[in-house]
């Protein structure tokens, strides 16, 4: 039975109970956030008459030591800390005295631990971005190095059109850029203050919020106190956002997986990031690709487990929003590994242009050869069937598409000239892509710049 | 096999086959956003010198009157039809001849669907937020009608203090805010257009993108063609976006079922709202709440779906995406129905206000018993447990908080003194939560006033 | 407002209220179901005496009329359906007159609604046993037919061990055995009757419950009337076990999607399985593994729709329990097709051996060179060691393994004997797995044997 | 670089990568399993001619070791253990010396880690039913104590018909029941041996595999190798039947919640399973309901977190696989809590009948109304709408149901007679349902018995 609300109860909480109930073990995780937001509440108190200037100097002495135990790893902590804010309290007491008794006046554990998470998400989401930028630059540099190597360009994992690694790598840039965005977003709808809002019906004393959210970084304040505990859209965005994350890794993963077949060929792992096989000794296995893919299934789960979470709950706090920790502090880990790591394997990624090279055949440039002939008048519907002949018949001869003579390129479409063979360079195909975006060398130097730009904002 | 690809095939489809793959059954959906964007890109090819001013009108003829023919009801589809676009390519070359097989010019299906798609979802982004204004305005009105209407307020479903009708139904109003925050950012985030990145590489045509940005309303151009036609994260965003309102109807939902029940007794359903049983002919149910809470289940599915669905895709397009837009629609009919019921039902609540001052009872006064010896001094740990053993003392007596002498309380402390029965007031306990977001008359009208403004915008 | 309930009504329901609570446009696929449900029901009367058996045959004449309708095709709904139940008792009682007004005493539509849909529930497993079953068959026969044609076998995507294409059709026809395990589970589960169950507390007439438990082909009968009419376990289930072979299908579609790409070429789909691009005349795309592998999203999203809706709910009946059968109906239609199309891509695909061959390089056989040193004495962890050195040495000089000399071999290890060339064939290496479940010839005849009998049960 | 499979690699693994692919901090869990395992592997190998009996045992006495090592809590961890495996069998060399590196001979740590983790599911189901049991119990014996005890029954929350306490709280026992079913069947699934699939081929020694199962309580052995290292149903299987679990329990916590509110007030939870607020002094939460319920999203995200990360996987191992086993243990964990804590809750949870009794109110009996006008002759649905009549009449005069006049009632239909006071009783409506599963005694009598029954079983 805690003495925090302890009161009224005839009978201790059976063990199991306590223990099922208790956050502790992984709430204690916000002391810093606790206590930052519990010095801002002395300074309030003080504003709204309830604490002297004396008192609130003795608190905040104390929590400073508090705080200094955590970070020193010897706070001790006791069996009836059922969680961070009741064993920062509790502690803060030890060391001051009854004073400490008067910090919790006018406030409740609903918005004090609302505030401690807004808190923590708010640097969550700073880390999120320095990691994200740090992954977008490896790809920038890869990019860039690799500006207009051809390689094969796929849809459906099928040749479709030349392209080059240059714009590949771009490709998976602008996702976390978007993934940056959301954390941005995130940020912003995490930074409003329930601090005052006490249990559900606002504080009875007149404390100053404009004043807490000022203190505490906070951009706003919250406008109805019964919302403000039981707002936890925040943590479902910050989830949100960090399943998205993990699907555009997984899809990276995925690719860079297949190009490190033996089939593939494009990429060799580095040593660093690669491991072996305990049974087969010629193994080199692209496990941190896996995992990474693998983990993206649990962002999602975190994420899942949030919305069932919060589905049905009437307004104010319910305990069960006590389950809104643990998901966020996994996606947060779980990125905090994969998006370096995954920076570091692009970074010391080899490329093998040639094997890139082997695979861009002809058939790669039948859009081309429609395009020639649309050129010379054809509608593009007509052009399109027209050259669908042309590969139906390579293949029924078993040749490149390139091997087609003239003669029965002309018993398909009269249109067909000898200059047919300047349609089949890869050069050439690339270079026609110079829309925005394209794959032609100016329109990748360009959006190389605008990647660039991108990431100094 | 149809006739847009089938050139380099010696064989029919499967019949079963082309049912798995036909997408015209949900995607005919699309055939406005489908001919608006034929429309521009004919524009673009004039731009590009592909098509003639007088061939582009005449596809822009045909164009629109497919659209008349859809719009009409009429439209015939054939059995090769596999999806929108290929129906509306097929009809419109019929109506104006082979000039009608110019149009697909450097373009793919692969930026013609993700643009069809990204308009519809900027359309339905619209929608959202009218229907999402038209609840709020309920709720304000609600709020306005009964803003000081003293009931209960609840933490855990436990009688916690006293707040207001008005504080209540703006504490639903809030959660709305940030939907409609939400869908503003999928909005912007679906204003990107792919048009032009054609089937993976940017089309091989000097289409001016920017041009076609401007004609669709799109605010910026795609900056990579691989991830334009790969790039589902608006899809996703949306599904977000709806999940989330979907539970803060499901909130509200629960709320109201407990409200209309023969235990609380705080409101009445209109008839109009409710339903009866088929076996029980007393039984008014709340069907319409319940179903709204059920469908939370559905838009999280339909979230759950999409994401599993993009999980270890490669980049640019893979068939799986196909699986990207019946869950959005469903999204949108759902809440298409949800929100403006919830409206209506809103509109004709009736409040039942002697129901909620039968359950007004005096332990919802303990905090301010405690506030009461916090301002004669005492600390407020201290008090709290004061206030707790008063309350124990009570319960074993089984009297009111408000029957308990002045001697016993004297017994607990000796800082209670004739003036606590000062304290037993509701309408006091209610002012004094003055503080932005409280429950305080002044706090409620500003609120009430933030909620017009927020509104308005 | 309903004639089946709304007595007690002053006033009509909503339109767009009815539109909502409507379930009629999904629900009418139930009539089969409801209509037996009821002719059991009017018997079961009988037999409690409520209904003489004139009675009841005029009614059971009724119900099968209406059966007649919907089978043809031209069952007239009217505006007040809200749900087939209602229709079909709306229909039969204008058929026979008010005698059909007593087919619904002593039941609900509780117990109605759960015994319909657990009758088509117990009828979709036997489908999906057939369709499993099909796919299975496809299977066995491939396997069969290429029992021993020698493959690359992966782990990590990497070349591992050689194995068989009969190795490797098997290894997906057991997880589709416990698929189909699984759905006969859910029948299992499917088939306890709530009829009799009535709104919640049980039926006031002696009806003969085993007696309809009998008649509809149920094994046995609830046991607690709240549960019968609250319990969707059988509808999770089910849902479960369609995710599950969604997802046996997505693995065995992602691996068939790389076979079938140009690097590996393992395997060419047939043209009736294979569909082209719009713009690319050269592609012939997998659509339908890749719509398969995509489904699988859509699948799991459904049983968490469900699982989601199903949470936090009261016992008994609620409404939100009406958002059971669309995800059902959905999973049922979605492996309806995917699993049958799948059965025939298997049937009609085509090997391509010298592909496959193309791979079969000697580090396949590492671990075999590191049993040889095993079978000199050395301890295998000490043998993985110095095969490893050995591939290293192969690879810093660029060549196959087998081009290691055996100087250098010995160089590492003093084991290394002439005989070890023995050891670089692939042959011999799938002859070594003779265990139960490997890749030898007689351990595959096995288990093709073992597939068969499964099959047969 | 692990010495376990570095033979090839030139470089050290990354330490970030090192940390990112290590499982030891979650894995060292399954230890006792892999001993156990290793053990049995032993043996094998002895039977295979690999190992001499003297060797095994030397390899054995070594594991033993390890194992009490460990068991005793002070097994130290090496930094290059990536996994429990390496540390077991790291630790057992450097006890017994270099024949410790030949029991790695022929087993890959593919199918060694199915195999443990199978090992730990098959124990995790028994301990799974010990938890369904005990709280099952707590059930039958509160059913037991008040079987015939009256309480409103509610369906979509309104008061429907008179139930009995025993009634709703054996309705809580039969979805527990069909818990213990699924986790039966999860056990079975589990049981079948993957050992000596190998990496994924087959092991090429001689083990006998039967043996192996016999050894380690496994009852088949696995029929194809690859599917062996592959398949991870067992484990979705056991997510599934958790968040099943956690389903119900939320259910059971939704009911008790709203029975534990002022409104309801029909039970009193124990102090020991309840908690109190840091703020408000009278609070008496129900926070272990509402963690339970709030459990079920973690449990659901779990599920959903798995089936998406084996999502697209090809077959036999790939490293996402290693996401497997955290969401088990943390399901096991969860359950592992919340179960007995229910247990505690039932055992301890104070009835208020006087409570119960004050809502049993009139209109709970409109369907025995109905019933009395049936048995008069009046068709069911007829006798619904007269009944509806009445309903409205008592609503419109603010009477209860039993206060309409018989002339009113005769005004509606002319069938109701003096004697209709008689179905005025609770008693008599809850002595009607007599039927299997009903609320009347006796048939609550044997519903009882048979859930003793069942769970004797």
């Amino acid at each position: 039975m805690s003495k925090l609300w302890g009161g009224r109860f005839a009978k201790k909480t059976d063990s199991l109970v306590h223990q099922f109930n208790a956050s502790i073990d992984f709430d204690a995780r916000l002391y810093d956030e606790d206590i930052t937001g519990s010095i801002a509440w002395a300074r309030g108190l003080v504003g709204a008459g309830v604490l002297t200037a004396v008192e609130a100097e003795t608190i905040i002495t104390g929590l400073e030591q508090v705080r200094a135990e955590f970070a020193a790893g010897n706070f001790a902590f006791a069996p009836d800390d059922e969680d961070v804010h009741t064993a920062v309290e509790r502690r803060m007491t030890e060391i001051i005295g009854p004073v400490g008794g008067k910090l919790h006046t006018g406030r409740s554990r609903n918005d004090q631990v609302a505030t401690d998470f807004r808190l923590w998400v708010m640097r969550a989401c700073d880390e999120m971005q320095t990691w994200l930028a740090d992954l977008q630059q490896a790809l920038i540099v890869s990019a860039e190095a690799n500006l207009n190597l051809p390689m094969p360009g796929y849809t459906h994992l099928q040749h479709a059109q030349p392209i080059t690694w240059g714009h590949w790598a771009l490709s998976h840039f602008w996702p976390l850029a978007r993934d940056g965005k959301r954390f941005e977003q995130v940020q912003e709808q995490a930074a409003i203050l329930p601090l005052g809002a006490a249990a559900l019906a606002g504080t009875a004393y007149p404390v100053d919020r404009e004043f807490l959210a000022q203190e505490l970084g906070f951009t706003a304040v919250s406008p109805n106190s019964l919302d403000a505990v039981s707002d936890r859209d925040f943590a479902a965005d910050f989830l949100y956002a960090a399943a998205m994350t993990g699907l555009h890794l997984s899809r990276l993963s995925e690719q860079l997986i297949l190009y490190s077949s033996a089939e593939f060929g494009f990429v060799r792992l580095d040593d660093g990031y690669s491991t072996g096989s305990s049974l087969m000794p010629q193994k080199k296995n692209p496990d941190t690709l896996e995992l990474t893919r693998g983990k993206s299934g649990r962002l999602i789960g975190n994420l899942m487990g949030l919305l069932t979470t919060l589905k049905g709950l009437p307004s104010t706090y319910d305990k069960d929003l006590q389950e809104d920790k643990e998901p966020l502090f996994d996606a947060f880990d779980t990125l905090g590994l994969a998006l370096p790591v995954m920076a570091g394997l692009i970074r010391t990624l080899q490329l093998r242009p040639e094997r890139m090279a082997a695979q861009l055949e002809p058939s790669l440039l039948a859009t081309d050869l429609a395009d020639y002939l649309v050129k010379k008048g054809m509608p593009f519907r007509q052009a399109h069937g027209a050259v669908g002949q042309v590969v139906q018949l390579a293949e029924e001869k078993g040749v490149a598409l390139t091997a087609v003579s003239l003669t029965e390129l002309r018993s398909i479409s009269e249109l067909f000239g000898e200059d047919v063979t300047a349609v089949f360079q890869i050069k050439t195909a690339l270079a026609q892509r110079t829309v925005k975006g394209g794959t032609a060398p100016a329109a990748l130097k360009n959006q190389l710049l605008e990647a660039k730009q991108a990431l100094r904002v």
